[in-house]
């Protein structure tokens, strides 16, 4: 059987959100739970109540260090889960927040934390409503891990978004790609830019949320946390059927991270972000979206980026400034290990 | 700040489920979240939709061995979450299953316990719908932890238990106590005894059910897991202002169980239990309670084991076989870290 799944123990590769975490996955995961609702694409599975449709989402932090530019454990907990159920068309209705703290953490840390999740979900307008407390002996464990779950709910009147991009539609992105991989990865490394480098991460909803009031025909939207914008583009792209062509230029990335990028030899299609959404919109609908994502704070670097067309050999494929193309794979191996 | 809390790192005994672990709670995290929901109490928060109530919990599981006789993480993970939204009254309809795996963990291990996982979910008529892998570097971890949330709801003309005890009434157990605590025990340190003593571990949303049918008037369901029975009927009576009083020759405990404690110098009431729910009924519908009970498969060896009483100095008392009586605290240290 580890024959058949080409891995005999579990590596770091397998927790990057590219291929590798994907195989896992699929060889493992879906067929053990043998449920069509754990599809690796989704970040909520979406259930029915008297006609209701509640989206529920689960995930757990383990980013390194605790607290990094521009944000914390906590603040990354809350956003990352109401992000989740808000990338699947649901207005966030409570989250659990469940604590694996190892022994010896000093409680500052704890409480500083614990305040920022506070403040995120009030920035959110989402309560914290359960939640759980362990404590691992030192060496077990590492400062803390935190695992938020979340519960939405689709209005009356919403559906579900159909999940799959057309050809001819628009790709969008609120803002400037890349800034949570890159904060994390040059303060732990100690960079020189780290002062000019800050994560992005917010709670996404309230934009989203502008933004299906405008253009209530998006077919898909997704946070492009690990794996980047690279590998979330590649599962649209690959459940839709379809080709992406994003055109390189109208990528927005701030200087400092394009900087980094550059010294590492990185490209920042693959960094993670926190604050990003990837909306796919009917074409003729582009301007709106980007209206509306432009309207909100959070979305004032809004761009096109790119746009859907037939499928044509690959799922995700970058259009340079000279004109050619080069193909854009899902992550491979592992870039940074504990970015969320 | 740190003064007033008096702790200024977290300790082990944070995690025991006893009385530091709900000094840590009401100190800095329900102050933290505000919220009239997140009482130390209860294993589920009730949110309403609709009319409708729906019940959501989260726990995360760091036992230690992963696999101990009767059951395994993933069982555990599994049931702990359901009996959480059982004691709430509330029906599972669906869990998520967070990973946060050690590098280098064998594959064949991890699939052992998905395939747990499984069985389990199956055994509890729940599905595993949504979920989240993470990765940490070797030594960052141990092995595997688990986080399971879960979604129940209270069926349509089902109000929320009380959740308080009144004098007068009876309390009861499904079962022998103390029986998971001691499998893990006797697992861990390799006593002698290990061969005959199993883990508990059940989904027990079918009995509660067939209790619920029985006698609607249940005041209050609890699983006595992390503390024990001797924690989680402290707590009952604490919320309920009241003293419950045991009879100590009338509580079940298996004599390889009872051994290990003599053994030890432990006191099984502070073993915990994962297949095992108090259940606290008016006194009048303690037989029909038992009865419903016993007829479970999992009810076989309930027992009504003491009744509650008008406050009287202490929460918590047992009455030994000599008349006399002895005041039972909450767990205070920890006792056997990782147990679930």
């Amino acid at each position: 059987m580890s024959k058949k799944r080409g891995f005999d123990k579990i590596l770091l590769a397998h927790g990057s959100g590219g291929k590798a975490m994907h195989d896992l996955i699929s060889s493992m995961i879906v067929p053990a739970f043998n449920n069509p609702r754990l599809e690796p694409l989704d970040d909520s599975a979406l259930l029915q109540l008297d006609g209701r449709i509640i989206a529920f989402t689960s995930d757990s932090y383990t980013v390194d260090p605790l607290f990094f530019p521009g944000g914390d454990i906590g603040r990354l907990a809350v956003c990352g889960t109401v992000n989740d159920l808000a990338v699947c068309a649901a207005i966030p209705l409570a989250l659990s927040c469940a604590l694996i703290i190892e022994e010896g953490l000093p409680t500052a840390d704890l409480q500083r934390i614990l305040d920022s999740m506070k403040s995120a979900a009030a920035e959110a307008g989402v309560e914290i409503v359960t939640g759980d407390t362990k404590v691992l002996p030192r060496g077990k464990g590492d400062k803390l891990f935190i695992n938020t779950s979340g519960i939405g709910v689709l209005p009356p009147d919403r559906a579900p978004l159909p999940g799959k991009a057309e050809a001819g539609d628009a790709v969008l992105v609120n803002g400037p790609i890349a800034d949570h991989g890159a904060a994390v990865m040059a303060e732990r490394e100690e960079y020189s830019l780290r002062a000019e480098i800050t994560s992005d991460v917010a709670p996404l909803n309230g934009l989203i949320e502008a933004l299906l009031a405008a253009v209530p025909e998006t077919r898909c939207l997704k946070d492009p946390t690990r794996g980047g914008v690279a590998s979330a583009l590649n599962e649209i792209a690959a459940a839709s059927k379809a080709t992406i062509v994003l055109d390189e230029e109208s990528i927005p990335v701030r200087k400092p991270v394009a900087s980094l990028c550059e010294l590492l030899g990185l490209d920042p299609l693959y960094f993670a972000n926190e604050g990003k959404v990837l909306a796919i919109v009917p074409g003729d609908k582009a301007e709106t979206a980007l209206g509306a994502m432009e309207s909100h704070p959070l979305g004032t670097g809004a761009a096109i980026i790119g746009e859907v067309k037939q499928f044509d050999r690959v799922p995700l494929a970058v259009k340079t400034p000279f004109g050619s193309h080069r193909v854009v794979g899902m992550l491979t191996g592992e870039q940074l290990p504990r970015i969320c």
